[in-house]
């Protein structure tokens, strides 16, 4: 599974374990990293043993965002790097896009800084760990490369005033303050990351899957429409998932007070 | 006008207390305790006499969601349930818009826990008050059931992490977090949450009600406009405002330095 | 620059310091006071000069919100004042979004009281410090006049059930409170209130202004797109930026592990 050495795999019972691993460049996000991201989490949402994704980074730093030198490299082309551009901002997008669209929860363990696209990447998970020791930034304006793409996800996670403080200024926000403004769920003690967020995805595992599927697709699907859509969308989710065999099972097991045995 | 005893209906002054009443059964609501609710959260609605609303529950919770056992009795119906489960989340949704559309302000007093449909109610009312020992949770994930039309609420109400937390895990939430999290108001004494709710709604009741009317429909409607949009209408509401015999009296006694003598 | 003594203009460096200057009156905006404000917040947007915008106001309060005695004088006209109403609404609207929509990072220093449309003013700036002396409210349900275009502004930067309360019950909020709400961005002792948003402005004024144009103004549009489309608008946003000198230079000088010598 896993077929490339900068993104490591390992499964922890149903919980799937993915680490960006080029510790030297701070897990930034290369075309090469990205597409092995997009890909891991693509087929983590269609193999059936994986039932929760909990996202690392190996080294000091979660991810300082893209690959400056990658980007760089390409002014040097005859557009100056207009397509590459492009292209790179396309597939940091799609691979934003296909974690929020993932039919299973993924947890990012923020083992230290998270930057720019590094931040997105915390933002864009369904739920984020923090060590005490992770911090959280959006500092390219103090590169003239406004962080555009990472403030669609950062938004969207806290109040308008963080959001452009971050974004104005770029200046490092510490993890208890990352929490205040409800861009982490918890903080831990810096060892205990990843572990705490492997049991949050045991936790998650334990539930009955496609009723985790439904509810994730529909939670992020009706926050984009008018309360009244949103009503009459979810309600139809309701039915639907009613009908399910999970559903039946669930509530059964409920109203007799027993374990529920669910259908695998 | 408290027309079936599994919703009780007490007016202290202007101040319309509806207490669902099923204790035994945590309140849970049932088709007939939505069509109970919804018909006297309308009814308060239409009575000059009530100005304000509080909603609480009898026993020791707030309420405990959807009826499960009314709901699994159908399952044996010939479509296995699918139209009855279309009315009845339907039922509630529309049950729950009335909350919204009402043009009076209802305040939840949370005496206890309130979970799946009974969170949704606390998120639906205009403001919320809990007791210390309110406790709120969108537990279907743990029973196959996703809290999909719950979560329309919760996640207008709190931060995406915090909501996603709260539905993929389906842990209790206690008073203190939620306050935090922004899903009620205040926090008091079990034993006087009612009675705080009330006098919420009696200094609301002192307000002019054409005024508290023409603010909370336009409130929920401006929410769902882009940002110009959003000024053109509140301006034009502000017009027919500044108009109405209320404004008139209102910003006429506060520059003579005289209470206001609402036109009733 | 400050063609008007009802709004003071000084200049500290880059950082343009805007005084709401009647302080009789609690610096509430007139027709006069919105359109030399709506003017000077242009101007500042096109003066290359200038690169922050800070807005305070002279004396105790930062500002009361709208002349009330103006608006009541027009109850005489023959339309009953409709026609200035709507023209009073409209640029005060129009003012609001010139912030909005500015080039230029506009943060409130907000020095006391901050009611009514005064509040909305501080939820219009992109950043806030207050003054630990400072309250925020909006109170127009006590003169039958709700606050219905505040409101658009606060409540895109307050949680629901916390607008609701301030429009409801039209109760003072301290700046604590404000800031927990996620109002403002700081609170500091009342004597540093416009220093140390100066310092702020200061700050941002060292960063690169095109990139600070392209941010702000991509912040605001993408935050009322569906989130596919905004990623799609703010990939094609940052591509630009990446093209941009600015971009190349800071970029470049990151790499090189150099002071970046801004293209001005």
């Amino acid at each position: 599974m896993d077929d490339s050495h900068i993104l490591l795999c390992e499964d922890r019972e149903a919980v799937r374990v993915l680490t960006l691993n080029r510790p030297s460049a701070r897990n930034c996000l290369s075309m090469d990293l990205m597409g092995a991201l997009h890909g891991a989490v693509t087929e983590a949402g269609e193999n059936d043993a994986v039932r929760a994704v909990v996202l690392t980074g190996a080294g000091p730093a979660f991810s300082s965002g893209h690959d400056l030198k990658e980007l760089t490299a390409h002014r040097n082309d005859e557009d100056r790097g207009r397509a590459f551009y492009a292209e790179t901002m396309g597939a940091c997008s799609d691979m934003m896009l296909a974690i929020v669209r993932s039919p299973k929860p993924v947890i990012a363990a923020v083992n230290g800084i998270a930057t720019a696209a590094g931040c997105q990447l915390v933002a864009s998970c369904d739920l984020a760990i923090a060590s005490v020791d992770a911090r959280f930034a959006t500092p390219g304006v103090n590169i003239g490369l406004f962080c555009s793409t990472p403030m669609v996800a950062l938004s969207r996670n806290v109040s308008r005033k963080g959001a452009m403080e971050m974004l104005l200024l770029g200046d490092m926000v510490d993890a208890q303050d990352a929490h205040a403004m409800g861009l982490v769920n918890r903080v831990v003690e810096a060892d205990r990351v990843v572990n705490e967020a492997v049991e949050f995805g045991r936790r998650i595992a334990d539930k009955p899957s496609r009723t985790l599927k439904i509810g994730k697709e529909a939670f992020y699907k009706q926050l984009e429409m008018p309360l009244e859509d949103a009503y009459r969308y979810a309600a139809q989710v309701m039915v639907e998932n009613m009908l399910d065999a999970e559903a039946e099972e669930g509530i059964g097991a409920f109203l007799d007070k027993r374990e529920p045995n669910w259908p695998r």
